[in-house]
């Protein structure tokens, strides 16, 4: 059977059977970082990786802007547990022809991304890779209280940070217009701005976080999944990106905002936040659009095989 | 300018130069992992990649092999800090085609080595690779005095923790024969057994150390560059591997055994390492054969590009 059959999550799965955690405190595969009990505080480590051609396309994505977008999405990962990130190491996988001068760009876009968030590039490795560039980071950082996806109560509210779709919206006019049309919807693409500050806030009293990498669909699938819940979403109470669908939002992707939940009595003075539903004890995800029609969520996300 | 032309060490001291770390106790890129002091200890974290077509070759490499060998060379790095390897991470790179299987026998590898060094697998990443399949893996760990690369004085011995040239004397036996003449140097080079116990030993005495996987002639050029010093060889008291060629030790690379320097004092106790050169206040490394004839270095080690 070939991995395309199972798909991603199949096999993420698959793999996490095999390698399931005991110790007090540590948290394994299967949020967005792993949670690691050591000397008395809880430290935070998460990975992710770019490919060529897979997840950014070189016509119309700069060197500089990959470089930038490897950093943010770990950032991002950090920022869902309500933590704080410190220290990344950087893995390129290079064809011989690779131009030293794009290396530089790749760690400039690296280096502005590290200074804009406070954190120190401190380790690596550099490899041939025959054909394709991919580029995987490892990102360590601390929090105090880690948030994971598995908290979340029937009655909770679910709650979006920043708008939806902007990237997906983005990507449509980048495939289209190549970067001549560029605006704050290209932008998200290519330089997302994940919500460091903003998880530290939520973290306080949020009952479960994720990023936003894989779409609003996935967001919800994965709470509900991790805490054995159910989810009703308001999808009138998106808020959208300009010129982005309700399907953008529900299955494009890549905004690095955060979805959480909370309590209703911790939300009433929650500034810069968007109520879009609410935790059930049904165990299944239904959407009701603006004229109160229900229908069930479209589950589609980025799935990579 | 082609990244080919700078080399594999010439981009990573590019790289360096623009990620300098000043916080104390903290070590960034330039060892064989890096140094992070946390809540009052020292952690250590460390990434390995290998690549298809680069690293290893599905002609006569078990995916198996590959899943215990990507977990080796990471404990590697663990063990020349002297440390306890504790937990990693794995990023999978697969193209649509790969099969489930395969993915199994990768992770069975994983987990063995894991079972035998005692590591647990909390997280990772699986993304779509157009061609090449790679591996990356990222491991934490901890210890009590971090073993450096930059601490051998003048006076001080160079010596090594088992025997040289097995891995690379093995590669040539599979690329000649494949699997039909299985042996110690053909098991040296598919399953390599990292010093972990070995290290965590040394780490109580040793200068400097550095695993030994880009020959040792890269290690003693790290040692001597790190630590600012010189040093000579005697070519003549090398344990080399049954079958393998004084080239193969200096610069087959893959041993993944441990080369450390330490005040002669220190070791009169000490069992089943050889001694095999000094550290000199010379900034030269000369190697000298059995017949007292000196002579440069050849350093070729492996390099990427």
């Amino acid at each position: 059977m070939n991995i395309s059959r199972l798909g991603e999550f199949g096999l993420i799965d698959r793999i996490k059977s095999g390698f399931t955690v005991k110790t007090k405190g540590l948290v394994g595969i299967g949020d967005d970082a792993a949670v690691i009990p050591f000397a008395g505080k809880d430290l935070l480590i998460t990975t992710d990786t770019m490919v060529e051609n897979v997840h950014f396309d070189r016509k119309y994505t700069k060197m500089r802007e990959v470089g930038w977008k490897i950093a943010a999405v770990n950032i991002s990962d950090i920022a869902a547990m309500g933590g704080y990130a410190k220290y990344a190491l950087v893995t390129l996988g290079l064809k011989d022809s690779f131009k030293v001068k794009d290396v530089d760009e790749i760690y400039k876009g690296i280096s502005q991304a590290f200074k804009t968030y406070g954190i120190k590039l401190i380790g690596g490795d550099i490899v041939r890779s025959p054909k394709d560039l991919f580029i995987t980071m490892d990102m360590v950082g601390e929090c105090k209280r880690p948030v994971l996806r598995s908290g979340a109560k029937p009655g909770d509210v679910i709650a979006t940070v920043g708008i939806l779709g902007a990237s997906a919206a983005g990507l449509k006019a980048l495939k289209k217009y190549g970067r001549k049309k560029p605006g704050n919807n290209t932008r998200a693409h290519l330089l997302p701005m994940p919500m460091l500050e903003q998880g530290q806030k939520l973290s306080g009293f949020a009952t479960s976080m994720i990023d936003n990498s894989d779409g609003l669909a996935r967001c919800i699938i994965e709470i509900c999944k991790e805490s054995r819940v159910g989810a009703i979403i308001s999808l009138g109470s998106l808020p959208l990106a300009k010129g982005a669908t309700i399907d953008d939002a529900l299955n494009g992707g890549e905004d690095y905002n955060l979805i959480f939940t909370a309590r209703k009595k911790d939300m009433k003075d929650v500034k810069g936040v968007t109520v879009i539903g609410e935790i059930t004890s049904q165990k299944n995800i239904i959407a009701v659009d603006k004229n109160g029609k229900k229908m069930k969520v479209r589950i589609k996300g980025f799935e990579h095989f």
